[in-house]
């Protein structure tokens, strides 16, 4: 039997009892959500969910057509949003210089697979990246070298002279999230045409970044690196891939010819848009909330980014709808070049930087306009506790998790900032969609975007009433 | 100052202090889930999302056309099932007879504007409820009396005599669960026609059950109540109800005519299918998992349910392909007759309550194959304590919670379980497909498909290797 002395126990329960009650007191402080806020957190659902004004403006904007940095098409939205941020009763409504690179893909992207005894002729779906060079000088053609990563390239370095570079790793759609396997491929896109002109490769064919079971291709940035030649590249759809790479096998001296009209232009003037509804007690304390109003030309840009803007937009109209006057600034942003540069997100950070304005928070919708799941931040550990702690104001509109993460291109240049937060939808089908024809406005579903819009209105109030000061 | 006593002290130390750590103690046992069960969790997340064979096994089953119960539809996919889970190599592959109701649509559905000034001979997009009688004498016409509620068609009965009732309260979108503003919709469904037979109407047109913005017809079961005449109902598209509601406002005195050459036959037999994996430990211990295989005759019931069905084939297929043996028995279940008279899962129950075997869970997905977000269980709390332990193995699949609610029609009628248990995706877009022609193999996303087979693998794995004793 173990035996106590009296005083050692009265001693460390002065230690151990305070601790635990502490701890339980932290573990308490995780409901510290008011009445009053879950009330409006209900009214944020119901009138995003019953009237679906957000949905309805994406419907205008994307009937527009798609809205590539540099293009008209771009900047007709850009007036579009700028009048439609007025007529909405918006304050400081500002169009923000910014230029950003032109690049046009012109009318011709062309493949087949040539000097096939089974297969000649046929065509492959592809889709220049954008950024790419063209082929000026007409069709190029080659034999075909299939690799699944820089590094096996680099294995088969000698066999590549000539050739064009088949990258061709698809995205793992076992790991938990499809934001992670697109992180997995996606170099072979970015990277791709330089990769294979080092080692004297005459263009990049990539695998589309997707895994739906369809042939569309999916476009996407690339860049060159300094001091290599700049080659051609374009992504093919998957069953194109597939089909290649089964051809291969059986074939392996085939060639595929490449035609692309695909120019980079000098940069022009584009525009950040921006709005605010001014804080009724702390004016100077800025939460921003946006998305990306540039798209890729192809599609229309419903899921990447217009619906995240027009969430983002309707989080203030929801304030206004409901004459919740917040007590911080709110203002909406479109940023534009996400895409092809981050120029616009770069422009705005350096603006927020230099500005006497407070940046406490900024939010970002760039993962598609689905069903809400969370909210990501890299902010520090008390800030993140916080916003824990509205989570059942949060979960009004289905938010289950406010978890460490990263935020978003464009707001996560905003250094000065308290917090920078990514909205977190479900993220199972945004790359069916991303960067390729499939993304249209009959993609969204109003009821998902709908709830996102609440979701962000919910944690835009909670951030202008209580602020992360304590 | 306050004041201690030694002794108090130490005596409510005796009792605050055990309290403290049993407290925190019981928050820790949330969490009693081994290495060995987060690695077979994500084992099942893996193989499900990387080869995705249910999803491969519902194009199958969906390229044969709808299975209404009793149609030669469904007796061949019902001779599919079986010879599936033969093939798959599952034990005890049986069918269960099961006399079923037999209602058969027919090739008129018809309604149209008549007597109108401006919009004569416009057609309204109509289907058939399932159940109701036909107008074997030809067309039937009559104006048009609309109401919200079986409230306000009792307050409007002396306006009711001869004319068509025109059921057209929308699903409150603004609610928290799609399931509720289906909830709160569906009794003019059900009960529609006898209602207006009551107050003297001739025939009911009900608003579509549905969110989603276009002018699908959604069918779905109906009833006749006992010593009141039968008159047919019909399901109206939603565009057209809005516009049959807008019409009425201007020209109250339209008539509309209906057409329908539905037919109830007698009884058919029909059959139960199900098979097992044999527990090594607790053979005589059973876990059942299902969806019910009949669907409607719109669409091919691709979300309702034949994917609910095949999420749960794929679950004990993905015990054997893993080589996992389960301590309990696992039987899959595909119960007929869910939707038009529930007489599968009541031959199941009987079956069930009658049997030697200890029915230990049940678990049903007949809520659409989208993204996991959850379970719901009538379990006691014990039980419910035990499976939300069971979290961090559940959210390998993106279970987000497990939590008090009901199961699913099959299911739910196993009194004798110790739990039943209902598989709760993202309900964002069930009902855009319920029901309706829209309810297609395309509106299946393989990815969320499979997470949700996933899903149910770990909960069904937690369920046979712990048991519920303890």
């Amino acid at each position: 039997m173990i035996k106590f002395r009296k005083d050692s126990i009265i001693k460390s329960i002065f230690i151990i009892l305070p601790a635990l009650i502490l701890f339980n007191f932290a573990l308490e402080k995780r409901h510290e959500v008011s009445e009053q806020d879950l009330r409006i957190a209900e009214q944020f659902v119901k009138l995003a969910t019953g009237e679906e004004k957000g949905y309805e403006l994406l419907r205008e904007l994307t009937n527009m057509g798609p809205r590539l940095s540099g293009s008209e098409g771009s900047m007709a939205a850009i007036d579009w949003a700028y009048n439609k941020m007025n007529e909405l009763g918006l304050e400081n409504v500002t169009k923000q210089p910014v230029m950003v690179p032109k690049w046009v893909r012109g009318t011709v992207e062309r493949s087949r697979v040539i000097k096939s005894e089974n297969f000649n002729n046929k065509n492959l779906n592809i889709a220049a990246l954008g950024g790419t060079v063209g082929t000026p000088n007409g069709p190029i053609s080659g034999q075909v070298l299939e690799v699944q990563s820089f590094q096996e390239l680099k294995e088969k370095s000698k066999q590549a002279k000539g050739k064009i570079i088949f990258f061709n790793r698809p995205m793992d759609k076992t790991l938990y999230e499809t934001f992670g396997a697109y992180g997995g491929a996606v170099s072979q896109r970015g990277g791709g045409a330089s990769a294979a002109a080092e080692v004297g490769g005459i263009a990049a064919l990539v695998r589309s970044m997707t895994m739906k079971d369809d042939n569309v291709p999916h476009t996407g940035g690339m860049g060159y690196q300094d001091g290599i030649k700049k080659v051609p590249a374009a992504a093919v759809g998957i069953h194109d891939a597939d089909f290649l790479s089964n051809l291969l096998k059986s074939e392996p001296n085939i060639e595929v010819s490449l035609e692309l009209s695909a120019k980079n232009h000098p940069d022009v003037q584009s525009y950040n848009v921006y709005a605010d509804i001014k804080g009724s007690e702390f004016p100077n304390e800025i939460i921003v909330v946006g998305g990306h109003f540039d798209s890729w030309d192809k599609g229309v840009g419903a899921m990447d980014d217009g619906g995240g803007c027009l969430q983002a937009l309707e989080v203030l109209d929801l304030f206004n709808r409901l004459g919740i006057k917040p007590k911080r600034t709110i203002r909406v942003v479109f940023f534009i070049n996400e895409e092809n540069g981050g120029r616009g997100g770069t422009e705005y950070a350096a603006f927020a930087a230099n500005s006497d304005e407070k940046h406490i928070a900024a939010i970002e919708s760039d993962r598609g306009v689905f069903t809400p799941r969370g909210f990501t931040t890299d902010a520090a550990p008390e800030v993140l506790a916080k916003m824990q702690s509205w989570l059942p104001a949060l979960n009004k509109a289905k938010i289950e998790w406010v978890k460490n993460g990263g935020s978003g291109a464009d707001v996560g240049k905003i250094k000065n900032a308290i917090a920078r937060i990514g909205y977190y939808p479900d993220d199972a089908r945004y790359f069916d969609y991303h960067h390729s024809d499939n993304d249209q406005f009959s993609a969204v579903s109003a009821r998902e975007m709908e709830l996102g819009t609440a979701a962000m209105a919910i944690l835009t109030y909670m951030i202008s009433e209580y602020g992360f000061d304590n």
